[in-house]
């Protein structure tokens, strides 16, 4: 295994300093949420967002750094105007996926029919409730109808003591959203030039290795082919995490899918555990911890990838903690046994609140600890926090030399967020 | 809490006693199957079926446990043949599902389009695989989907390097479905005199609470309303346990999803960690585990219960992790913070390999330790080894003036697979 260390150390040295000379936890912070609202706090919070693990081409990486930096813009206008972190969160995303060069929303893969059909997922760390669509169709925005049903759910039973729906799927799901003013979208409007071409080129591919494995007379042994045909750009789901001024933290994650995919299909970007997770600090977990993943859903899934990356936040330390986790729990996977070659990345944040010892007590705030880690070729992602003037930006690439599947690149920061009390 | 101990004591007595006296735990047997599959072994395997935790009338009583009976058999007989868990434990899904009582396949809840969506999962502990359908209509056995994509995923990629799906929902499971030989079921063959009867009432209880709540003027406090309408007979969604005589488990579990559900609703019976859960013993885990859920999906989704389960199912005392893990990761989980009442249950089993210490050094097998456990008013279980002539059935009920979703009952037993070493 390789990791980037280099550049995270140089990142991540900042915290162990900062955490030594200019601030302590104070683990009751979750526990006073309400007090900590009533006092005077300045109106901030982070947010970080990825365009996906896959591969991001040098050619394109201008515009998915621009959608990203202006994702990390309309959360932080958000978190600016008093937003919850889920509000700020699925304002982050619907610019993910109104991009169309990202693949979610607007320029989706599109699958083996030749439609598209998208999974998304929202989580919110303070009520724990979640939200899910799973192959929904002729909708521009997926992440505006998990929201809306993770909203409605957070409002108690239906009529007749019914239990709201947390996943919806297909027409009942497109259905759903009509009538809860979700404006559809005609499918011809979400594909894009690029989305069309590649379905063209992909089905020719497709096409092409079935007629030589069958005229090898090997259409039992076509599974064997592997290749490198997931490689180019059909991994990039995109999403974001986010944590308030309050310590709140939310998390979604959005999705065309896998090119060429086989219709119904539904992700890991739709399933809960998988796609994305946010939990509120609480009396067991120290660290409020947010996470999104990217990657190949399968694989995502059945390591449950963003569950257990959460988990892992609560340990001392959160690199070495994600650096396990990414190798132990997803490219060593006892439940990926079979497979090669494991591809996928995340983010992740945790926080938890600091209050300055002396000469300062009167500066309390939140220490944010943000990572991303992939086995993709690259990683696209962006953060900035309220106080920032402008998101930055990066394309993560694995180490020169290595193997996506078998390796992993990790990187990260801290951000304090400071408040002066009343 | 209240659990009902006096009849667990009665069957678990005998786990201390026979351990004390017959028998030692080999913990390297998961590490040798091979070589076990080399000696002479009896042929058996052991299986625990549920016919869903939530209400069961004394009137239909004999018809739950008849069809439980049924499944058992049928799951032996796979065994008998030399079937593996995960063959034996979708026989016995497929018999669960063909009874017009349970809510799975024929007989399914109808949605509130008056349509039967049904749920479908299944996991395999030895290769941990799993196959899962969601929201689909028109296929009796949805199980048989399920397992379909389970056993194409084991053989690798697709033509061209695609991942094959483990997840499929709606039209595109019905198709690739039917593509794959499983064979159509006009809907209308699929309703019940019963289930169709069932919907008529339903409709008209919702149509009557809304025009109370218009009447009222209290359209907005319509969420209020929570009442005892989930209790009869909505939640019997089915499932199976196995272990064969390899040591190798599978789960699996079926649903036709809450009555009055709204199209495109998936429940937990088609969530990944949340409707089964199978994963043999590996260096990690001393025993393999293998666990089926039944009850509210939006409870079972958002508390993952069934890996849950599994992973409390490595402690050293099963029935006392089975009880904590209902109580804190299920009644008073803080994922379900707002709700007044978890509906649910579990059919859980672990086993690990003994081997007789003197004077019988030469017979050997597994230990099975088998448990139920659900918060709703009564769950109906059914039992058999392959050993066994015929199946046990029981009708599982909440101890006389306890409230349901805030208490719980919990029974089990074991079993031992025995054979002789060469």
């Amino acid at each position: 295994m390789i990791s980037d260390a280099g550049a995270m150390e140089s990142l991540l040295m900042k915290t162990a300093e900062e955490q030594q000379t200019s601030f302590f936890k104070d683990s009751s912070w979750h526990n006073n949420q309400e007090s900590t609202q009533n006092q005077k706090l300045g109106v901030g919070g982070f947010v970080l967002v990825h365009a996906g693990a896959g591969y991001h081409s040098e050619s394109k990486a201008k515009e998915y750094k621009h959608v990203c930096k202006r994702a990390c813009q309309q959360a932080v206008d958000q978190l600016r105007a008093g937003a919850l972190a889920v509000e700020a969160v699925a304002a982050a995303l619907v610019e993910l996926e109104d991009s169309p060069f990202t693949n979610a929303g607007l320029g989706s893969n599109l699958n083996l029919s030749g439609e598209i059909e998208c999974d998304a997922s929202i989580m919110d760390g303070k009520s724990l409730h979640y939200g899910a669509v799973g192959a929904i169709s002729g909708i521009k925005n997926p992440i505006m109808v998990a929201n809306r049903l993770l909203s409605e759910a957070q409002k108690g039973k239906l009529s007749a003591g019914r239990i709201p729906p947390c996943f919806l799927v297909g027409q009942g799901a497109h259905d759903w959203a009509v009538s809860h003013g979700v404006p559809p979208c005609p499918s011809e409007k979400m594909a894009t030039k690029f989305s069309l071409s590649a379905y063209k080129r992909n089905k020719r591919k497709m096409e092409l290795a079935e007629k030589m494995e069958t005229g090898h007379n090997q259409t039992k042994k076509r599974r064997q082919s592997s290749g490198n045909e997931n490689g180019s750009g059909c991994l990039d789901t995109v999403g974001a995490i986010v944590v308030d001024m309050q310590g709140n933290v939310a998390a979604a994650v959005s999705s065309g899918g896998l090119a060429m995919k086989h219709p119904g299909r539904v992700g890991q970007a739709a399933h809960y555990g998988c796609g994305c997770w946010a939990e509120n600090a609480c009396n067991m977990n120290p660290y409020s911890t947010a996470v999104s993943t990217s990657g190949c859903g399968e694989h995502l899934i059945r390591t449950m990838l963003a569950r257990e990356c959460s988990t892992a936040m609560q340990s001392e330390d959160a690199h070495q903690a994600l650096l396990e986790a990414m190798q132990n729990k997803f490219i060593s996977s006892p439940f990926l046994g079979s497979e090669d070659r494991v591809l996928g990345g995340v983010i992740v944040l945790r926080c938890c609140r600091f209050v300055e010892p002396q000469p300062s007590p009167n500066i309390q705030g939140a220490l944010v600890e943000f990572l991303w880690s992939h086995t993709t070729e690259s990683m696209c992602v962006g953060y900035m926090s309220a106080q920032d003037s402008k998101a930055k930006t990066h394309i993560s690439r694995l180490p020169p030399g290595t193997v996506p599947g078998q390796s992993l690149a990790i990187e990260g920061g801290v951000c304090r967020l400071t408040s002066t009390r009343d």
